[in-house]
């Protein structure tokens, strides 16, 4: 049986969850959300692999890495999201099936926060339901690279 | 112990679901929509009501209705999620936990779709995951509700 | 003597005045409102009839049977102001003398409730000034009417 | 010999046609345009089948109706021909032969007129030929339901 | 008993009315309205003052006075409603009660017009009912005031 | 009795129809079209002379003559539709019946082609119907140059 | 015979001309300006009244005692030119021939230059012609006067 | 004694001025202008050259010619002024002194007529003084030729 | 030796600073802002006077009288800001130093403080900083003054 | 073996080159750069055809042409390239291998030269480079060519 | 007594400052700059920390260092200005007193310049007033620092 | 003889070239490429010199390098091309010639591929060519360092 690899990453400023702004993204600690990733992925029977980088040529790196020998990729691209076109184009060369993250509803924030240049080459999107946003989204890209 | 009701809402034209454009929204019917999320209500052990107009004003009707007696609101607006201040309005005023999906993923399809009136008054948003925008929103939904 | 006749209309979601947002739209019922505009209808000699609908297409015929037998139109379009343009048709094909309303200021609200579709077609527009709006406007209204 | 049907819609207000505004919309009634549709349906051997309603939800079941047994459909979308997004997802879900009319030249009119969310879903649009708008739109949606 | 003082303010060009473009603004003067306005002061037990000025900086003045001793502005702007940033600020820095009023509908008239610098800083806004706009105005300002 | 003159101008490059880009315009030629245009005619019992032109200053030249001694004209502007307001301003100066017509929908084209400097001065437009827009614009045009 | 009374009015910052930027606004000062066109106006036998002012507020006072007693007003608005609506108002208001003047070619200079909310109540616009700008203004303005 | 040579360019349509809308143009033929001007040419000492063309390609080819032998040129685009850069590019390589000239108050008509792609590159724009605009802007074109 | 003079101008309002919306502007007040900065001039050399006015064309006019005698300009323009362009051409004509100043933060407030039209035409900008904003824009004012 | 044939088309006012604002466009004459392309059309073993005009519809006529025996088109549209969708049309229609050249940057020149309607149908564009635009785009245009 | 520590963070390319464009920049170089500060600091009691990079990774990992032991963070974020909502997040989850400044006045420059990202999380912005920006911009950064 | 060199550089995704995405692409590797334009340079009497990243920094960190050892700068900056004011800055910085290539028509791809933040600071600009896109550039490049 093949064994599936999920790689997740985490975009700018991630590794300050649960410490900085709670009242905006939640108390959960980043390596406390990659445990539950890691223990949903053991549910779901797929190998989960972490990520998290302030660099976006890093991000890119990994990306292209992942093309490699990954099956799926889970991003929260934080701030990344609104302008980083060479992120988009590194996610979509992958050719990888893709689920979109972001812990808050990103349309009831600022408004440079509604524009997504990830969105358009993204399976799916899930905003503004927390923790649950990357669990249900990875369960999603799941059943996505498992239908494929 | 009390018992939660979730009510899941279908907005214009998804009753034609499964028989029409499958290359867009695949090829499900909505009564198996509805069926699957009964069934994963029952999992989550919440009640889950179905309800689909192509009537803006009737489902205001409902959401005022649900406001007095469920839980959570699950909906798919249609085309109304681009336009409809009044259901906004509605979704708003029922003050309950709000979870808008989408079967495809609107922000890769025509540009007027890529603006949802709703989402500034939802708790989160899910798009572009088919049946899986629905079953995972209605999980989000329940998880929203129990931790109020 | 002529007796003058007043119709009364009010939009999507404002059956719910006074029981949800009082922040918003004050803590008066829409029952209050519509016995207050009676009784100052009494005290203008004017009869005053009042009628709420969810329904967009419900308004436009309520609208259509009003420039029948009615003199005078006051609206509070709710949220059916920023977009209905067959509301507006209706409205302007009553040929009726027409006042619209609005509890709140909504210019100092959402971008969105700045724009009203209904406006260039009033005789006059009030907003902000709570049940007021509603009294100032069916006394400038009848004002209208005499003067016509 | 297979007998086609045709379907003509009629939008917001106009059942309202000869009686208010005519030095826009010219002086024929509705029943007289259904007539003179009717008359010109025989003549080219289809059956036509006029409806109108100020509801956008009525008019989206009817449609819904209309593709399971109706080979084209002749509309006049009024006022929902600028934003009623969920008109035009049924119509495009309807898969049938479509030709827009307006009895006025929109384009000459109130900027927001311009802009019609249904022409990019239909086959052809005709407009400012007040009558004739309707029998050539009949004519030539005949032509295409022969000829596909 | 506390006397309750209003001051009204009328933006440039204002004098003239009655004698210029009475299809527009009515043929009413100025001193007519004051006049008005004051009598209907009487009925409502407040104090009126009138005062009007071309001058964008004499009106802020009179404003920052009107803070130390008045209870209320009513006030029509005239031509600084489009673009006097520092009438809105010196409004809002007052701190009073504050109603804005325009005789004509503003919304039909030029697009420029559409637009007020001063409606989101104000209470209430009343237009299009000529002198009636100002008497309700005063009328509504004088509740917001007994209220506060 | 008068002999009815209309003029069909063609903009450029439509004398490359049938020959070009057929998915787009059809196979018909120019000069099946003029052929049916002028038999269309004789049926109306009016002359039908056509004229195609490359040239913007051409096409206003004959504007100007047919001003002299045609009682209607059809053209269909071609890519000039989005930008001559010179062909406009002839069009609106010949004071005649004017009927625009294109053979695609060009509501469903490129958005460049959604714009029309043209029809705001057009009595009818007709777009979509292929030679039909042609026949039936014919049709139209000669009813509104004998019901002037 | 009657006497012709032409006002010239200068905007703010114009009393400084000759003396700063004389690359843009040439080296004349303005009494130089005022002198040559009183000597104008005695050819063209009307009496030409100038004045400047840096006070919107004052400009606007004059301009309405212009309307008693002068036939026409030529005017230089300077900066005023690009937001005082309130200027453009008075101007209106007086219902008196005008004719708008600017010394350099407000089109090749900054953008906000390029728009004027004084012309579309001007009967003409000169601009870019240095002292010519005022006398053809001048002499532009009294054969309007003379043949209205 | 150097002979001065003045080029007036009339664009698309002129050649009908006198015959058509002549509310919008005045009763003035196209001869008559030219006529005027050649006169007023003779006062001023200047040899005036007068030519109309419906053709862009025609005007530019003329303009080229002029910068051989003229020195001045007074244009009036029509309806090219607001999309022929084309136009603009020859005469700004013509090197020319230039002034604009419209007949009518383009800012008062439809907003495509506010924009003009020819005056940033000309001297000097006149506009809305009928005959005046034309023979004004010969004067002004003459006093910039023999002071350069 | 040469003795500097320092002009600080303060726009409208500003002389409320201190008792009115201390949130936003601080709890100092005018004459305490102004004597600080006379302090700070002693310890820099430099003669420091003071001028407020909530009249645009008064501060013109003390602009204009500053070009004379003075060596640099602060000022903090307020609302003036954001459409005065009479402001801006008095500050660009008097060709002084100039450093434009504001108390809060006006990127962090309402989008329509983001914009300044006298910015252009500034050698340095300083916001955010409170008293500190005059009294260092004061310190570089005066740095760059001697070094020019 | 085949004979390659080259259309090199130049726009309006290129007949101009090398003899005004050379500053902009370079020394080089037009025969210059045509002599230049034929050599290196020798060198390519292609034959090279040149044409200029300042008309839009002969260009278009001259590009129809070139479909019947010309195996592709090096084009500067000059200013056309702005507005002209008449001239994008012909060369799409042409089928032809494409390539757009400027020789300026004009990227780095006024906004609206920004801006191509050519471009989306080109198959490469040059700009920037001088007389190495033609050559180069001549090279390129042939290798695609001979790779088609 | 507590020690404060500030850091200075340089964007992109500002290790060039002094030897690329000195018309822009100035002449002086980072490390004078650096010097110049570290020596303010002195005077002002503060140790100061300088750091640059190309990076926006780098500086963001630089920030969040910071965020652990620093007092306050005066940045000139460089190109980054524009577009690094990243470096906005992390400046803002930082929260930490921030001072932005500019060697130039960015508003004076070309459009893209004028706007910033990371000024609406700034207490205050500074530019136009070279080594004063970052001198002055420290001085207020440590005023902040002491009386937060 | 002086030996010139040039910097070749690639932005991020591009070391994928050849491996993804095809279709748009084309299917040379990057290293076939850095070959060809090795062996182009010797044939022009040049070194080049290949780099390629996806870290924004890292490509200004080796333009910052370019500038004090290379003769010319010929960039693919992919994805950068549409945000990367600090890529721009580097490469206006290094006052060094610069050409921009880009493999495809970004003209004819997604309208954010239409803008480049590089265009306005390059001397020449290459796009849709493929292979000779680099090649071409090259050439370009190497001819202007020559002349330069």
């Amino acid at each position: 049986m093949r064994i599936l690899k999920i790689i997740v990453l985490h975009g700018p400023n991630l590794n300050l969850l649960g410490t900085r702004e709670p009242e905006v993204y939640g108390k959960l600690k980043l390596k406390e959300i990659n445990s539950a990733l890691k223990k949903r992925g053991e549910d779901l029977e797929v190998v989960v692999d972490c990520y998290q980088s302030n660099h976006e040529g890093t991000l890119i790196d990994r990306i292209q890495d992942a093309a490699k020998d990954c099956h799926g990729i889970l991003i929260n691209p934080a701030a990344l999201t609104h302008y980083s076109y060479a992120l988009r184009d590194a996610l979509s060369a992958s050719d990888l099936p893709l689920v979109e993250v972001h812990l808050s509803n990103v349309f009831a924030r600022e408004p440079f926060r509604h524009n997504s240049v990830i969105s358009p080459v993204a399976d799916g999107i899930i905003c503004g339901l927390g923790l649950d946003s990357y669990l249900l989204g990875l369960e999603a890209l799941v059943n996505i690279v498992k239908n494929r």
